[in-house]
């Protein structure tokens, strides 16, 4: 179906509608109606049973607001920005970038704001809306800002991703984990990015939801002990080379990506299984999925490989909604500098090394003597030289001057000597890499809507799998008689008591109530009919096959909580 | 426990710490760790099994930035303030009501600024930390103010709490209900609250988890459906006229705390129980929970009646975890008049009634000749206008006085008759009064951790109910043998299969695992042993009651997971 009637169904039937509607609305902002909000969570709950349950990482929750300090570490202070320019007759702003590609047809991301500028004068552009002058190009950062306190006002912002709070309480996090590697912890929370001019409805959200998955590796190992189980994978991938030759994505399975370099390491293809496997699993078609590259240019400094989960949509064409990447030591290693706190980990050698250390000894006998007080001062120094740089100035000059303190010492070779020692080496501290899956569950959500709903003989039907639908089953006394009705409702309660939601519903005919419980993507309906009131029994329907089976009432809550979790199949009951 | 005892624990454990400790932390910000945040959703999810799955309530989600209009007219902009002074000399802020309570022992809340600052100056109230003089007393407003786009700088906010997401959205939300009431509605997130200086841990956090519903009844009717299923629940009210005379709070039930007014209605004192019984299975002790109803001077002018359920802590006293109000048809009314959206609902008469009317009618005859042009204009003016105000006109002085568009028209009787009219009106239009229970997440999640907390023999042990325990079994092989860690990695696996969290734990003693498993809560421990091997079977040991029985492997998982949703009872097995 296509956006509009997707959006228009939604937002009619209560999934998603533009938040602030009665103040008239603020764009880049969406509600999530009574439907979208367990359709939401569920697709959430879905990712925790992925990456908790089964990868086995562990989730925290850090605040959104965060204070300057981390951001200007992560690099968000500086570089979070988009290149603006300003209209000097209507004073609307544009991005520099877009209102260049609109007229020359060129990429212009990431140019400096000086090129930009100098490409705006040369091709004499225009502004968009009134043909003004525009000026110069600035940086707009879109971190929303705030202060936080009453007093000294302190800078703070609302932060641009969840993985940051990750990194910041690593420490605390490792120890959790008993200082070993590897390690993967997530979040899932709300995410900020001040956009200058939303236009995309829910695909460009200034408030949106991630969930993000930080895993902690040794660099020298970036297998997967659970590869062979999601090996023959098949993905379809659009690697960097391949499309800067304008050639089409290639399917190949996880084990050639990695075995001919396509993927650059085991865990970081299993990240691209998972989540292939997640975005099947949600009802979204194999056909419109594929992983998407970066190209050299559009990758940050640091990474070691970087891939776009997209799926395709008529509207937008191809969006990402998750990216994977192997970010390096970048992270950590910033945020060490930054907060001067040692984030290395230390790695314990499989077996303990001997090392040879050339050592410096000072004479003392001579020493006291020549330097008086100062001689203890010196041979401190001494221990923290590197006995190499002595030895090249002996050979060199026969001399080896020292400083200390504006003071000038001078030692000869006779003053000391060199001896050979031997050190036991257990391990090394280092920096992990960090590999890193980021979701964006709001995008993830839309296209779940967006690729579900179809159209049958004029009816919409939303064909979610039943573990995401929102209501798990619908109750229709066949006829509004009260003899049917409070049956109708017990079978209700009895659905609620093992925890699903359960509607009854008893306005119109019969077929408007399927129409409208297909249309909102229930996957069950049970109808109790005159037959109930004498054998107990009544009608389950499927909504994809539009069958109906015939089961005793009793059965009714264990059969759909059966069917709803996969563990019976439909087809396996006699239709009627 | 003693607060700083558990909140030890809780840092070293991985349940809550002080976030941004590397960047020297940021007071009122605090996160959840890798068991913190499992217990805290566990704790959602088991409010969302009450109000969704119990009570039928749909959740929905707004953004946690909201644009000033609608912050404006929930009275937010203007009444969301602390009454703040400053130092002269020290330039330091402070809260003027609690800087006088600290030096005169008077509760001077919610007085007006130029009262408090008579109170500073007449009781000569210098700055606490330096003697300074302190400056006259501003409101200081508690909302992080943040700049929403590039142009226009259009101002917004960090929402001080989840309702209003839900108030602003009620057209649509009233439509999803097809116009009905009762319905109720509930939020799940973030609020935020810029504190003047928290310095009470996790008891004043400047970003919370709030769970909010809004139950929209018809004024008319407060009562229960349901009441009778909770009515013999004793409840300790302490309500306010016992706190006036600084009584002690009473014991009652349910039925009696409705029967003799002591809370206003049923479908209030049912939310009371609900919050009692929500509190009471998280493992929070009767004697320490009480419900507190607000004071006249305390409560909102537009409120019917307010209670506060209080849990007792050893650091803080009491302090209020939940809030329950009835806010009568504030909220809508002022949404309403600021958004100019009708936001009443239409409430259709059992029965349409009939109303006599009377209708005035003028002479067309005489009205065209005397009026000419503007006898049409006349007319409709009439027929908008109140026939009584034109019968008393003419009772008092025998004229009726028209002004339209600056002209003026005079009436005489004679232009004009009166009829009696019927009318059939099948309903009116009326603003629903709104119930609303009011969770916060982090001060419930703090006294769970408080109150399950326990020192048995010199060890912690954390009594979680095992359906929030985050960690729900560990399993250990009795030595670090291959053998047994094969089997014991195959049993967690099969558990995690079921979608539950297990660990494998093989480092140090089997009474040193036992004893970290019980310090962090997990409620059930399976070892495996050399018996194991032989007869596959493997012990089950049980936190609380430290007794193990012996059960086969295959009978694990599900075992486990009746345990824990309490459809198998421990002390049902036989103990070894």
């Amino acid at each position: 179906m296509k956006n509009e009637d997707v959006m228009n169904i939604a937002k009619k039937r209560g999934f998603l509608w533009s938040s602030f509607e009665i103040y008239s609305g603020v764009a880049g902002f969406f509600d999530y109606g009574p439907l979208g909000a367990i359709l939401k969570n569920k697709i959430m709950n879905k990712w925790r049973d992925y990456y908790l349950v089964g990868e086995g990482y562990y989730e925290i929750e850090s605040p959104t607001i965060m204070p300057e300090e981390a951001l200007k570490a992560s690099g968000h202070v500086d570089h979070f920005n988009d290149p603006m320019t300003e209209c000097k007759e209507c004073l609307e702003v544009f991005r520099a970038d877009h209102v260049i590609k609109d007229v020359t047809g060129e990429d212009v991301e990431g140019l400096e704001n000086q090129e930009l500028t100098e490409i705006l004068s040369k091709e004499q552009i225009r502004c968009p809306r009134c043909e003004g002058h525009l000026t110069h190009v600035w940086s707009y950062n879109l971190m929303f800002q705030t202060l936080i306190g009453a007093k000294g006002k302190k800078s703070g912002y609302m932060r641009p991703e969840t993985a940051q709070g990750i990194f910041i309480t690593f420490k605390r996090l490792l120890r959790f984990n008993r200082g070993k590697l590897p390690f993967g912890i997530v979040q899932l929370g709300k995410a900020y990015r001040n956009e200058i001019s939303p236009r995309q409805g829910v695909i460009r959200l200034r408030e949106f939801t991630q969930a993000e998955a930080e895993i902690f590796v040794d660099p020298k190992n970036k297998g997967h002990p659970r590869f062979r189980e999601i090996e023959s994978q098949v993905l379809t991938l659009y690697p960097a080379d391949i499309q800067e030759k304008d050639g089409e994505p290639i399917k190949v399975t996880a084990q050639e990506a990695v075995r001919k370099g396509i993927v650059s390491s085991e865990i970081l293809t299993h990240q691209l299984c998972l989540a292939n496997k997640f975005i099947k699993e949600l009802g979204i078609p194999f056909e419109v999925i594929r992983f998407r590259q970066h190209l050299k240019t559009e990758m940050a400094h640091y990474a070691i490989d970087c891939w776009d989960v997209e799926i395709h949509t008529d509207r937008y064409g191809w969006i990402e909604v998750i990216g994977i990447a192997d970010r390096a030591d970048f992270d950590l290693k910033s945020h060490s500098e930054y907060s001067k706190e040692d984030l290395r980990v230390f790695m314990e050698y499989d077996q303990a090394t001997t090392i040879k250390k050339l050592v410096v000894k000072p004479d003392m006998k001579k020493f006291g003597p020549l330097f008086k007080g100062n001689a203890p001062k010196i041979s401190a120094v001494l221990k923290k030289t590197d006995p190499e740089s002595i030895k090249n100035a002996f050979n060199k000059e026969n001399i080896y001057n020292m400083e200390i303190e504006g003071e000038n010492y001078q030692l000869t070779p006779d003053l000391l000597s060199f001896e050979e020692s031997q050190e036991t080496v257990r391990g090394e501290k280092i920096y992990p890499h960090v590999i890193e899956p980021s979701y964006g569950i709001d995008r993830i959500t839309y296209s779940v809507l967006l690729h579900c709903f179809q159209q049958d003989d004029d009816k919409n039907i939303l064909h979610l799998p039943a573990d995401i639908a929102p209501i798990a089953v619908n109750v229709f006394p066949l006829v509004n008689k009260d003899e049917l009705v409070l049956v109708s409702e017990h079978i209700r309660d009895d659905l609620r008591a093992e925890g699903m939601i359960a509607e009854l519903d008893t306005s119109g005919t019969i077929g408007r109530r399927y129409a409208r419980s297909d249309e909102i993507g229930t996957p069950f309906a049970v109808t109790v009919d005159h037959q109930t009131l004498e054998d107990k029994t009544v009608t389950i329907r499927e909504r994809d096959s539009q069958k109906q089976v015939r089961l005793p009432v009793s059965k009714i809550p264990k059969t759909i909580n059966g069917l709803i979790n996969k563990k019976i199949k439909f087809s396996e009951f006699e239709a009627i």
